[in-house]
């Protein structure tokens, strides 16, 4: 089986070096694997390399021997580093046969993609079982990576087939010619109707209508995601469903091998701890395993309940990045970040950058993990302090504690509810369409009378802030949009520091309206120098200086136009100001953000008014 | 002892009914125990009454018999409920003698406050021990109590003889009169130095001493906190003290006791669990003899250093209190709330406002508890992983682990500092002023090839994360001006709901500008008054009709400067405009919204401008 790996690898060498010898104009090419930046990539083939990479981080990290060809046990440590870059480089070539954009590049990526999928299907299929963990481990395990290289082997061959039919592009500057950008711009420059800024209180239902719907993606047409993010996506779906896979398998299997070993000489050892069942031993042995399937059923629950709500928490991140992406290229810095911030790449943002996929995946398995726990300890209590003695009517220990209390949660709901009532009907009065105090004698009277009182309802209060504080942050942890600290310390959390950077890079390097607008001013260069060298093939001679003049009027008039696309670009898109080359700090700044400011605000309202004037001179510079 | 106390009990019931016969003007004012809205009270006496009530509700719940005249054990439960009405009814003269404004309620205040002192003291002189929890712990415990009584035994006289003086204002409408709000307003309106926004970033010392300040608190002249605050922050210091004491009488004497008791014994009771300290008995004894100690050592360490926390946390509140209420005033609601709200009394407001104080004790005892538990496991892991390990060369599990590790470490550490280094000297490239990005081609392939590593290192990062997180929310679990829960979902905080509800009504019902104004009011009505009697007094007849159109004349100006003020007023302070009557929400809020906005960005320009003027005009008022 290793010989079949080795021989892999040395196929794949000799592919890359074939490669480097084939097409010497591609060796930049080469280096880029993929333009992280661009908006219009073929998302597919790296999103697909990236999860085959992963798969394999899990499984050298599991097994006892990190590298194919070597038995050494002894000296782990450092064969796992050197394996930690020799999967990276072995999958490199599947993903840089996709970035020559030709034939011969889909050609290799096709057979290297069959040869990996075939090497590693036949290994399952020649011995599905392993010893370690669980039989099926390895075998379920790799099911992602199987999925992700026939993905690639089927991606391959239909680029290769869209390559001859010539229908792919095959072009250095595809990225700036795709129409998303236009399209985007198009669709930010649409008339929006004026949602009227209604002054009623929303009513509940809309409140949790919205709510529902913030959690729920819904993929928008004129928006796609950063490939960074979507291979995040791909890495977390994956990194879950790895960590569930271990949870389940290294736990289930054995607690079902110790539920059937359970036999008579359990009465015994529980004795031993004092602790008597039943007079009858079958009858321990039934309660025993009865208790024994309730954890187990428990324990399963508990990691159902953390993949379903990491999968909602994958929604709604997906809902997050899109509007924080689309608020920061309108210039929303505050709302986003919630301080006023340049963005620009700097180091720490880059760094932040080149390792959001990588943090991603490890803050979802971390955080699965501890869910599951808290999720496990939760359930047990439930269901042993709850669901099984109402269902048996033993060791009731809760509910008679709750009910001796009786008289102390009459009191305090008694105190809270004459408080509410007491201020709603006595306190605070109507008057002239104003709310305002009454009876400020009694509030002070009762605020001081039932103050012992309250001090036992926020005894409650303060448990229930412990609750829903480590409730939250737990469910949130494999999240990296939010913070987990308080909006003071927001950027002190790693993982919302990192992201944030992330947005950052992001924003300041593939804006969609500037991607437009170079790609804009690429065209009207090329249609520049072929009418220009049309009307030189035509006429010639007498034709010669009228035509100059006219070519002279027509770069004044696309110059003004220029500027004038250029200034209504900046102020519908502030975050492009800093990015801007000869960008003065000191004496600019504080003027264009004043400007800014104050053109930012009437913006909504002035794009409606101009966008059909800058529709059609839009349209008028595509037709001449 | 009892008998003593009952006898207390009907000699305040006397002094009530007195009251209430002796002075009937004074009933209404009787059931405003004090006006926790105003700024300008005596807060002493308030303060300690809470302080002696809030001692008493921790005897209560400590105690087997709630009610010193009751011995009945059984129904202790209902016993507790009454004695949570009785001990504040009790206590109620204390606190109402000081309403009265005048020489009677002193008197009566001092001899009831004597009395309390004098039977609580001698309640302690003749049985200092008693068996419950610690022999001294219901003596340290009635400390605080003590001091209150004894604060309010020298207060009473002291407003006594200051009445007798005369130095005392006997008004209702003190509160208006007071200078605090003039005062206030002058500050608000002195001319600020613009400090330059300096594009420059702050350095690092700059920012350090910066945080430093915002955790020590400097007492303003003028600004004063309301009375419901200062009644918390005693409140809140009682609850620590007693809390600590609990924790420290309750399991400090006992382990003392335990490791005195150590014998030879423990030795067959190690190794029943197999554990051998040593071969020598004696040498297992000391053994186990000093890790006690060490265990006792840690526990007092926490309790020491949860106290110092909350200590810290303190000051940080006031800092922060008032730093939310003057932004408040100024109308700043958005920096306060992080989101636009009608600072208008409602009725959750109102009963949060009422139980702010209970709730704040509450979540200090719970956040003390739960910061001791956590500081003493991380003590002690601390000391028997790093501490003792260190000192006596054993137990090293901790450094062979992070030894075996140790190219793990360092790989991570060269991972990190070369996509630093990369970052800084080949990715980011300045060009004309503006950072940007250059060799993207590598950039992207670093990304890839250090993708497993990087997970290594977000995995770090993740258990980073979750510490952090958890310390810093243990830490600020009792402080409730902050939310432990993400910007988005502050509100679900209940502390923190409870507080921001809280500042609302604080601030809707005691503007300290509204209040000011108000004053004025008062002061030019009464003026007005007394010149008109004036000019009727001394001329009559021919003057007559000139002294009318004077009036006339003088009231017009008044009234135009009436308006002045009020504009003037409401544009520095826009979160008065939602208190005004006849206040039309449908047609003027958007409008006066927006004049609002306009206005407060231009209002610390514009006082600096138009100060002097204003200043000006008050003294000319002041004077005519």
């Amino acid at each position: 089986m290793c010989v079949k790996l080795v021989i892999m690898l040395i196929l794949a060498l000799l592919a890359r070096q074939q490669k480097l010898g084939g097409s010497l104009q591609g060796v930049s090419g080469l280096l880029s694997p993929v333009n992280f930046l661009d908006h219009t990539q073929h998302k597919g083939l790296s999103v697909a390399v990236f999860g085959v990479l992963f798969c394999k981080l899990v499984k050298l990290v599991m097994a006892p021997n990190p590298l194919p060809f070597i038995k050494d046990i002894q000296n782990r440590e450092y064969w796992l580093i050197l394996a930690l870059f020799y999967y990276p480089a072995l999958y490199y070539p599947l993903l840089a046969c996709g970035t020559f954009h030709n034939k011969v590049g889909y050609v290799l990526g096709s057979l290297l993609s069959w040869t990996h999928f075939g090497v590693l299907v036949w290994q399952k299929v020649d011995c599905p079982k392993t010893p370690q963990i669980y039989i099926y481990y390895a075998l379920l395990s790799s099911l992602p990576q199987i999925a992700c290289l026939a993905f690639l082997s089927f991606q391959y061959p239909l680029l290769l087939f869209k390559g001859l039919k010539g229908t792919e592009k095959n072009n250095s500057s595809e990225d700036l010619e795709s129409s998303y950008y236009r399209d985007y711009l198009k669709k930010i420059l649409k008339k929006k109707k004026l949602s009227k800024a209604s002054s009623s209180k929303p009513k509940m239902s809309e409140i949790i209508s919205h709510t529902l719907k913030s959690y729920i993606y819904i993929p928008d047409e004129v928006f796609r995601f950063p490939l960074k993010i979507a291979i995040s996506l791909v890495v977390e779906i994956i990194a879950l469903y790895q960590i569930a896979l271990l949870m389940v398998t290294g736990l289930v299997p054995t607690l079902q091998k110790a539920r059937s070993g359970v036999d008579e000489d359990i009465t015994f050892l529980l004795a031993g701890f004092n602790i008597i069942l039943s007079q009858d031993r079958k009858e321990v042995v039934k309660i025993v395993v009865y208790y024994m399937w309730c954890i187990e059923v428990c324990y399963v629950s508990a990691v159902t309940l953390s993949c379903l709500v990491n999968l909602v928490m994958f929604m709604r991140s997906m809902v997050l990045h899109r509007s924080n992406l689309r608020g920061l290229y309108r210039g929303e810095t505050y709302n986003v970040y919630n301080y006023q911030r340049n963005i620009r790449p700097s180091r720490p943002a880059l760094v932040c950058w080149t390792g959001y996929t990588s943090y991603q995946a490890a803050f979802i398995c971390l955080g699965t993990i501890i869910q599951t726990l808290v999720f496990f300890i939760c359930l047990v209590f439930a269901v042993f302090l709850v669901i099984i003695p109402i269902f048996y009517g033993k060791n009731l220990v809760l509910f008679h504690f709750i009910g001796r209390m009786w008289p102390f949660w009459l009191l305090l709901f008694l105190a809270v509810l004459i408080q509410h009532l007491m201020s709603r009907f006595w306190f605070i009065q109507k008057e002239a369409g104003t709310r305002d105090l009454a009876n400020r004698g009694s509030l002070f009277l009762l605020t001081y009378l039932l103050f012992p009182t309250n001090v036992l309802v926020g005894v409650l209060l303060s448990i229930w802030r412990l609750v829903i504080t480590a409730l939250f942050n737990i469910i949130h942890l494999g999240r990296m949009d939010i913070s987990l600290l308080n909006r003071s310390v927001e950027a002190f959390d790693p993982g919302y520091r990192c992201y944030a950077h992330y947005l950052k890079i992001e924003v300041s390097q593939s804006h969609p309206v500037m991607k437009a607008f170079c790609g804009l001013l690429l065209q009207s260069q090329r249609q520049d120098q072929s009418s220009g060298q049309e009307a030189r093939d035509a006429e010639e001679g007498i034709h010669l200086v009228s035509q100059d003049k006219k070519r002279s009027k027509v770069s004044s008039a696309k110059l003004a136009r220029g500027h004038w696309h250029l200034l209504y670009t900046l102020v519908n898109n502030p975050s492009l100001v800093g990015s801007r080359k000869h960008f003065q700090r000191q004496s600019s700044e504080s003027f264009i953000n004043g400007t800014l400011k104050h053109c930012s605000k009437g913006s909504s309202k002035k794009v409606s008014g101009t966008t059909e004037a800058r529709e059609g001179s839009g349209r008028a510079q595509t037709k001449d």
